[in-house]
């Protein structure tokens, strides 16, 4: 091994990826490198590809072909309820229970002291204009059963609570310290159902 | 998500690596959008340049930027002692002890009934080629402790018996069942210093 080699530079690139070290790292290129044809290069150019043309929805922040999202320009979804997710797998956690018809809103994050993240760092300001200009009569907010999912559920319960919409939190289904998207499908379908009014 | 999408296929593509599931395929996938000029466009590049300029040599079986590989090429090692590896992350092992200055056959995996594999699966006709052409005086089987290993280093020495060449294996400080690729250094270099002779 040179250092000066893209096979090195590929090692240390792919080691510093969320899940691998430097020993998957190493077993992952040489897997790539016995599937150049079927396998590595295709990944290159759709990880290129992907960059290029995903891009984020200006008006929910999902990740999609176009601006705005499929799901936002999708007439057949309830235009004035919102799903309000931290991330957008979690959005994709939702989506898969096929238990929603509206739309979602990413906020980005939770609030977070520990990390400092504030309101002035998720997307709070669009959802507070979203609310009043699409005249939004549901927002569910679908945060995690963490204290910072909570925290932020209750502040934006507040921010909300001037609003005209009826903000619902998802119910106690979801278990303590659990992370939306490592939840089944039932139990985020559950949660939908019994969603209770905060506000 | 609609199907027809590039990060759709992106998740599919990254859910099929080894160690990589739907869950981390999406998390990984996220990751990388959110780090489009960092990341993401950075290692497509990678992929596809180390794709395109590696290259497998032609003597040993080792990857690098050049055929004859740095190693092949490297005059200051001893190129009459081959030390023989299964595969390439195996030879890289080795190397990282730094307790080796030949060269190094790579045979492309061990004899397997179980899969399949056979002597003409594996560069077992170019070791023997090599070992008469290039005058080799040791060949050094370092080969994991595994059953398919052993058997391959036996099946190996009997092959080589007839040859000029001292046939040696690791010594057994290499733990039963263990892969080479998994061992610490020292546990590899100490095998070497101790190899012993079987042919």
């Amino acid at each position: 091994m040179k250092n000066d080699s893209p096979l090195d530079a590929l090692i240390r690139m792919l080691g510093t990826l969320p899940g691998l070290g430097p020993r998957s790292a190493r077993r992952l290129a040489l897997y790539l490198l016995t599937r150049r044809e079927s396998v590595m290069q295709p990944l290159a150019q759709m990880i290129g590809r992907t960059a290029e043309e995903i891009r984020e929805c200006s008006a929910c922040g999902m990740l999609d072909l176009h601006n705005p999202c499929a799901i936002c320009r999708d007439s057949s979804r309830d235009p004035q309820t919102l799903c309000v997710v931290a991330q957008v797998s979690d959005a994709w956690a939702v989506e898969r229970t096929k238990s929603f018809k509206g739309r979602y809103h990413v906020l980005g994050g939770v609030l977070s002291a520990l990390d400092g993240t504030g309101p002035e760092d998720l997307r709070i300001a669009s959802l507070l204009a979203r609310v009043e200009a699409e005249n939004i009569s549901e927002i569910i907010l679908a945060l995690g059963a963490t204290v910072d999912g909570q925290s932020t559920a209750h502040y934006l319960a507040d921010r909300l609570a001037g609003t005209s919409a009826t903000v619902s939190r998802l119910a106690h289904g979801v278990p303590f310290g659990g992370e939306l998207d490592y939840l089944d499908d039932g139990t985020i379908s559950t949660a939908l159902r019994a969603r209770s009014r905060v506000a």
